[in-house]
């Protein structure tokens, strides 16, 4: 729109000559053919991400679980549903990236099983067993470990409790170089809110950052330019 | 907006007096804090019917899970997450009601502890136990079963198979006056879209209706008015 074509014209370009992957979105895994598990995300963060991106320069990349926003312009929006189609998206389009920002909220489980036709209504309880989905962000982490082509790799926490513990492990365990962690559960910011309130972990350092989803996303590409700067020079 | 109160001006105003409670949307059973059961219902079908039966002159009062949809103009609206609110919600409203149209894809099955804090990863497979949620439209069928102010029972049936014969056994089960019985798994008609296209299935007769979810409104409400006249007159 014209406000994209003006900070195009008018704002900071660092990105520019940079390939950005984002995921955004719940994803969904399916109980039977209209019954499935999900989370409350809308992919407002993701796709806050992708149009702040593509409106600094960068050449963007976006893969979506099902949420109800249209293609922001100027980015190619990949539309997926399960956390292994997900997975599978990202996978592919990770090849010389300079930047993976993971803002969707993967389902960590599914069923093992799911049925083939709607299951129909019975008193009886009924078993379930749920099984891990692809850790998309671990898989990069070990994909590009030690790599001289590793893009920097962004991951969110949205945690119920514990939050900078938990932040600070998952920038460990997965290897990530910046965790974006925020507290859910709180209303009017968080899930399907158009702002956030969050926290940078860094390895050495964090930030606490509140405002309108593209602000925060501002904020992370700030964090992001110059370590890509040094890590990743600009031929 | 200016369509409706056209509509209101020049149309049928054949629900005038009439009191309907409608429900809509999805509901969402938790897991734990940010993981829930659900199904993709976006709500269309029952607004749509809440629209229209309140510009046929109703009023209206809108029942609804977690959808992305304002409130219809001129429409009570409550707004609902699992199944246990929706059936409080709707036993509540149906007091001196004419007409009650459940729309509602409403969760049948929900895990039977819901986890106080987020679920951490961790590789092991994982059981869960679903247990039945209420049935609303049995338990309103029961409660006015030869009742003199028992209103008109219109339910939805969302089938992946043997379309007919679902819709006819639980038109005999929940003692419902008529079933909306809808294919599930089309493209591009039903859940999400802006089309349907249902069998109207009553006790000794049937019809399939093809439309926009606003036609599809209108045709129930066609065949709900004369039941209602012969049933319960106006005072």
């Amino acid at each position: 729109d014209i406000a994209d074509a003006a900070a195009r014209l008018l704002g900071s370009r660092d990105l520019s000559g940079r390939r950005v992957l984002v995921s955004a979105g719940p994803t969904r895994e399916p109980l039977d053919p209209v019954r499935f598990i999900s989370n409350p995300s809308t992919g407002k963060m993701g796709f806050a991400v992708a149009r702040v991106a593509a409106r600094r320069g960068a050449e963007v990349v976006l893969v979506t679980g099902p949420v109800d926003l249209p293609d922001p312009p100027g980015v190619r929006t990949i539309r997926v549903v399960t956390a292994e189609e997900m997975a599978s998206a990202v996978e592919e389009e990770a090849r010389e990236i300079d930047l993976y920002v993971g803002a969707a909220a993967v389902s960590d489980f599914k069923p093992r099983v799911a049925a083939a036709t709607k299951k129909k209504k019975s008193d009886e309880d009924e078993e379930v067993t749920l099984t891990r989905t692809p850790d998309i962000l671990a898989a990069l982490g070990k994909r590009f470990a030690g790599k001289a082509e590793a893009p920097i790799l962004v991951g969110f926490a949205a945690e119920t409790e514990a939050l900078l513990q938990n932040a600070r492990k998952k920038l460990a365990a997965k290897r990530c170089d910046l965790v974006v962690a925020n507290k859910v559960g709180r209303p009017g910011v968080g899930f399907a809110s158009d702002r956030n309130r969050v926290t940078l972990v860094g390895p050495g350092e964090r930030a606490n950052i509140e405002g309108t989803k593209e602000q925060v996303a501002d904020a992370i590409l700030d964090w992001v330019v110059p370590v890509l700067e040094e890590r990743r020079p600009r031929g």
